[in-house]
């Protein structure tokens, strides 16, 4: 078994040539998510523990988001490929292979049961999230796809139509995703690669999606990043260390009605494509007072500091508020919205050009939640409705889905709860 | 002016709200390239000198490529747009504001004149290099586009069709390309959106691509990476350290016959999709057999180390030879081409997932060179006809371009000698 890295600590750059090298077995273990608080940016997440990690982890700064659907018909089949996915994964968030076997095993005979590419590259900070989409738990012609249905959590509703969404179904839905993010975009390929290799034949990829930079801060340690518009995004965000908050509004509950939800989360998945060419000839006046902060500092307008309490009351020198009554800042935040929060860690995309010479670029928002219907929906409506940011975006797929809780060890597998 | 890398000096993070901290004009003076060997991930190589940055210069990890095609027919309005974006890109490299005014100028009546999402990012290595493609000289219905059907250079030929080319024409060719490479992708992509927020209405976008892992090296201080085969490429690679060599196989000389790109170089761009879930089901003896060098340590098969001089008699085990007729390996080596050399500087690349569940993914082939019809043409020809690896690879895109020799101080722009 070659680990990445050991390779790299024994042999100092490369990997071993030869298999054998004994795997650091003991990274694989110990539980909590303490340990994301810390370290570089090359060191490993832990993988086991009571939620996820992936979620409140500090955001890294490269995204490969998958989305699959099933196509085996037999549960013991999906059962199967979620345990040899949850064992992959504690594998390569440690920094190893996919498989015992390893890239350069030295079996000719065999194709490898990793794909080679991030061989020397340290775990940089891997983690990798499940989520469960409504269709898994579809009854179809009459047939409970996976015998699941009677287990649909009542927040797994599918999301309601926003005005102005301009979805596309082939980048919408799905039965499973999994989120990848490392500060190596490398390493979150090589993750998600060898995770649709397991699944081949089982699974096919629906949609997949690089982000090249977090959009949002996940803990206080990290600076508030900026968007493709220029602003910063997600000061008001949920963060790791707003344990009480998180408990509010983060992480399903036992009394949620969903036990084996309990101490996972529900995501949205939102492309929303930005019309950047028109956004950039746009004034800096106009801009800000669409965002309602100012694009320097990031400050409320009519405010000095970027995490200024924000006062919305406050009047501007016109006599008007400070903050327009239609602004982003002012429409999204949990003051406006009954106190509801989200967790947010969206990233950047540039998908290349489109066929009238823009860019395709924009934000792939996700954010994490108790209850869609509580959180999510309640707020996009209002940003649908009023918000005048959309003259310069546009929804272009969604999808919600089911995170379960944690994986406690090895014996235990992604969704092991649901399948009980 | 805003600097942002004054203003991170000096505000430590993030960026000073408002206008009026002098830039480190400095930083855009200072000629050769001599700075690119060494410094941080985040520092700033030299724009000015005799040849572009972005070719010799130590591989960054993150790409953004764009092709353009010119819309307008003056030629006065190409040439005062080469101006402004030499102009513009002597300061991004920098690591300032793509214009004097800045994103967060305070001027609130008009459009920013930077974008302003990499405010508060270092230089991050970022490089710009400029290529003419051979449209640019064409003459198009009796027209002499923009007066230089003259002056194209004979190394600029169209490059020929090869066996197995499966060619886009919406992602080949065109009249310009900017090359922007970087360690941080914000800073990749920041840079070519405000390049082509600059040539708003003339020019137009003509296709865009994101890479993610630098798949050479092009500095011997740089260890060798791996493409999505999971194979260590670009071991024989021509690197900064191969002065004369350089001189015979890189930069374009007064002797090639076109003064005006002396001191430049030819570049070939082709996108080669990899049928990367073929290839993960290839046992790991025939991968190596078809590359010809062993999966772990890189080395040419029957060597022992990656670095081995190639000794293509050898004998395997079997009495064969130990490096197939048909490897990879041995048909791309300078010893079966007649000794010519290129630069390459490719990157991997997931463009989302195809239609069938596959990952579009494999690597976007950038090689300068000195004349493509004697180095990248008779290669390519030899690989085409018969590459084992052919079998898991195909050309999508393809592109041949003509870049001219470095800007020398302010009062230089990218081709100044091509209209002189």
């Amino acid at each position: 078994m070659v680990s990445r890295r050991k390779a790299l600590t024994l042999a100092g750059v490369g990997v071993a040539g030869a298999a054998g090298v004994a795997a650091a077995a003991s990274v694989l273990s110990g539980g909590g998510e303490s340990a994301t608080a810390s370290g570089t940016a090359a060191d490993a997440i832990t993988f086991y523990g009571e939620h996820q990690a992936g979620i409140v982890t500090p955001a890294q700064d490269r995204l490969h988001f998958v989305a699959f659907d099933v196509i085996t018909k037999d549960r013991a089949d999906l059962i199967e490929l979620l345990q040899k996915w949850t064992a992959a994964a504690a594998r390569m968030t440690a920094g190893h292979d996919a498989g015992v076997i390893g890239a350069v095993s030295g079996i000719a005979e065999a194709p490898p049961d990793d794909t080679g590419e991030a061989l020397g590259l340290p775990p940089s900070g891997l983690t990798l999230t499940i989520g469960f989409g409504p269709s898994l738990f579809r009854t179809a012609d009459g047939v409970d796809r996976f015998g699941l249905a009677a287990r649909r959590p009542a927040a797994l509703d599918e999301l309601p139509a926003f005005r102005g969404d301009a979805l596309k179904p082939e980048i919408s839905g799905g039965d499973l995703c999994i989120q990848a993010c490392a500060n190596d975009p490398q390493v979150a390929v090589h993750a998600i690669r060898n995770l649709a290799r397991i699944g081949f034949g089982k699974v096919t990829m629906r949609y997949s999606q690089l982000g090249f930079g977090r959009t949002s801060s996940t803990s206080r340690a990290q600076a508030t990043p900026r968007n493709l518009m220029g602003f910063k995004d997600g000061t008001n965000n949920l963060k790791a260390e707003d344990g009480d908050l998180l408990t509010e509004h983060l992480w399903a509950a036992p009394a949620d009605g969903t036990q084996w939800m309990a101490g996972g989360s529900y995501l949205v998945t939102r492309k929303i494509r930005m019309v950047i060419e028109t956004w950039d000839r746009t004034s800096l006046g106009e801009q800000e007072a669409i965002i309602g902060r100012n694009k320097g500092e990031g400050a409320p307008l009519g405010h000095a500091k970027e995490f200024d309490q924000i006062d919305f009351a406050r009047k501007g020198a016109d006599g008007g508020p400070a903050i327009a009554m239609d602004a982003h800042v002012r429409l999204a935040h949990p003051e406006q919205n009954g106190g509801v929060r989200l967790l947010r860690r969206g990233y950047n995309f540039v998908d290349g050009s489109d066929a009238l010479g823009r860019l395709d670029a924009g934000l792939f928002f996700i954010a994490y939640q108790r209850d869609p219907r509580k959180q999510f929906v309640p707020v996009q409506r209002g940003l649908a409705k009023s918000d005048t940011l959309n003259e310069y975006i546009r929804h272009e797929s969604s999808a919600v889905w089911a995170c379960p809780p944690g994986v406690t060890g090895p014996q235990d597998f992604w969704g092991r709860a649901l399948f009980a």
